[in-house]
């Protein structure tokens, strides 16, 4: 049962959210900390030696996820799992990431300050890799942790100067031995993120409560014309595959309007050959990144990019090919862990709004063995994974007591 | 005065074109003999071989152009200068610029078989650097002699590996020591090329008589946007680089049907930042090259495309620079050298239409210190600069009886 709200230290909060942006800070105030870099070391040590302060007892896996237990009064009760991650984008901001881990951080002090006994015990957690920049794919060690990646396949990954995941683990002391995954189910997983968006921002509200995540599908197209001298060729003859390719991209930016507010579609890769100045392009590769919460909304919006490609490489006189190199469906979080972020946000009187996600994140992994939801605070400018990223103060100490407190009540709830 | 036709050796052509066409072949019909390379250094000694067998005198100059001279009757007369150029794209084809060489040989040849004493003195030259591949700028030679290029500056021009021109000239033994450019202004060039285009074969045209080159315009445009998540950032507040691109490169294509029917459109190089799938692009630097043979016209489409690109960003809320990299007027060549080909071809009975060029020449260069003229044959397919590039043998016979004829008829004309 839950009674009172437990106070947090925003003071204390904002040493330690200056203490471990020193670790890996640019010049111009963002965060280059690679995920197992000398760096990440560093901002582990701190992040298991701050835990140890606090006595609780650390476990790291073979993925080099981080774990550290505050036991309830209850000893046969699942666990509450609260985290985020340490690692940052190359040249990134301070909030992504960090800021959940430092929330989690804060509410184990809290509840410690206040000599809160919960009937769950908490867990703490900094998942390996969120980012993905370094080695491939993101959301790796929550992936491992909920069995959606494959432990060996991933410690065999390389990054861009073939170090294998298991030697970097090795490198910086974090290729643990606990057991792969959830060896007892946790009863719930709550996980403190920037929104970034600017949705909240827009709409003045402290908190959003997060409803899930977009499905998305990843595509890779490529587009076959003729090279071409750009000189003697005449416009009537031209199988230019740069052409075709704008005609795609504009239809991408215009697709939105077709299939529904929610959806986002993007190009965000494209390179052309020969790439020359007096030549005709004569191929051009491309992404497409779709995202809807509605899953056939995304397989709609696939069909559409497909057939919008057709046209245009027909009009053009060019062939292509085109890959899904990636789908997920939407993340739906848990109703239980949502009504409890919105009781803590209710009773601390923080303005909130109920919102879906549109970026991954390990909640979602996580949701497939637990019931998993989040917590997003604004974004200023909806920017991220740039040093520009930022947030308000005050709203991050808004968003850090409704974690605090919904991570109680999920301490508290029956089974 | 002229006195009936010279007839080339259609055989001997055909031999001379499988032995230069040995020197840096690829192993798809093509050739891969980069200027001032080992291979470009083999195909100079067999063309200086050559001459010496024809007793011409050989004389090289600074920045390695190599010319021969077969004297006339009188010895007070300008020469008549033939040639093209030796080396080749990378991976390009066998046609483009040695063709030009070949069939200035076959006609110094072909006087030799029948004892013609012309007027005036033939010189043929080889230029260096026509194709710019290596080393920047295209037209290297030419330019040096027509007084375009500054002599220092090109000697200190580097490779990609940091060799200046100097000291590969040096390597392959052609830095020579005549004195640069026109000593004796020349009566008059001509050099023979593949279309590179598709009009003759598109016509049944054996011959192009080329009233001159297309002027033209090279842009380079940068736009601006923002770099944000690709998931959680709304479709309304995205200033997407790559959209405005798309935009602009769609304008580009369509702005010959305005423009007017001689004038095509490029955007051959375009690059996109960051280039992650999952980021909007927040920069698109792209190339724009524009030509035609009426300057006003380029002007005018360069002011075009400076319109399209305002509304583009306008629309999407993103900034842009764009930069005129280069510009040059178009060639108009010589009546009086274009005659001669028109003569020469209407003897012959050769099919021929009047055509302007649609890529740079080292005639366009020589027209600046004298009357220069271009005869082109045809281009299967248009298709140049690659493997695939291919002249029917029988065009390639006929285009070099024509050039014979007409260098003949040069050599007898009055001051």
């Amino acid at each position: 049962m839950v009674t009172g709200m437990v106070d947090i230290d925003p003071d204390r909060l904002r040493a330690a959210f200056d203490d471990y942006s020193a670790i890996g800070a640019t010049d111009d105030d963002g965060l280059h900390r690679l995920t197992l870099s000398a760096d990440d070391q560093r901002v582990r040590d701190e992040f298991v030696s701050d835990l140890e302060d606090l006595g609780v007892s650390v476990r790291v896996d073979p993925v080099g996820n981080v774990f550290g237990r505050r036991e309830g009064t209850d000893a046969d009760a699942a666990p509450v799992l609260v985290g985020s991650h340490l690692d940052s984008q190359p040249y990134g901001g301070r909030y992504d990431g960090q800021l959940g881990v430092l929330a989690a951080l804060e509410t184990l002090r809290a509840l410690d300050d206040h000599d809160v006994e919960t009937t769950r015990p908490v867990e703490i957690v900094d998942w390996t890799n969120e980012e993905g920049s370094r080695f491939k794919p993101a959301l790796m060690g929550s992936g491992v942790y909920a069995g959606a990646h494959d432990l060996d396949t991933v410690l065999e990954t390389t990054d861009d100067q073939g170090t294998t995941v298991a030697e970097a683990l090795e490198e910086i002391g974090y290729r643990g031995d606990e057991p792969v995954g959830p060896t007892e189910r946790p009863d719930s997983y709550l996980e403190l993120h920037v929104e970034q968006g600017p949705f909240l921002e827009e709409h003045g509200n402290a908190v959003g409560v997060v409803d899930g995540i977009l499905g998305m599908a990843w595509l890779e197209v490529t587009i076959t014309g003729d090279s071409d001298h750009a000189g003697p060729t005449p416009m009537h003859t031209r199988s230019d595959a740069l052409v075709a390719a704008a005609d795609v991209v504009t239809a991408v930016r215009r697709l939105s309007t077709r299939l529904g507010d929610d959806v986002v579609t993007t190009v965000g890769e494209l390179s052309v050959e020969p790439d020359s100045i007096n030549v005709i392009p004569s191929e051009v590769t491309f992404t497409v990144d779709l995202r809807s919460y509605d899953d056939a909304t995304v397989d709609e919006g696939v069909a559409a990019v497909e057939a919008e490609l057709a046209a245009a490489c027909e009009r053009e006189g060019v062939d292509y090919s085109l890959e899904k190199i990636w789908q997920i469906p939407h993340t739906e979080f848990s109703p239980g862990v949502r009504d409890a972020v919105e009781d803590a946000a209710s009773e601390a009187d923080r303005s909130f709004e109920r919102m879906v996600g549109g970026a991954g994140h390990d909640a979602s992994y996580v949701n497939d063995v637990t019931d998993a939801g989040m917590v997003f605070v604004p974004s200023v400018d909806g920017k991220t994974h740039n040093e520009a990223e930022f947030t308000e103060w005050e709203d991050v100490v808004a968003g850090v007591e409704v974690f605090a407190n919904a991570t109680r009540r999920l301490a508290e709830r029956d089974e």
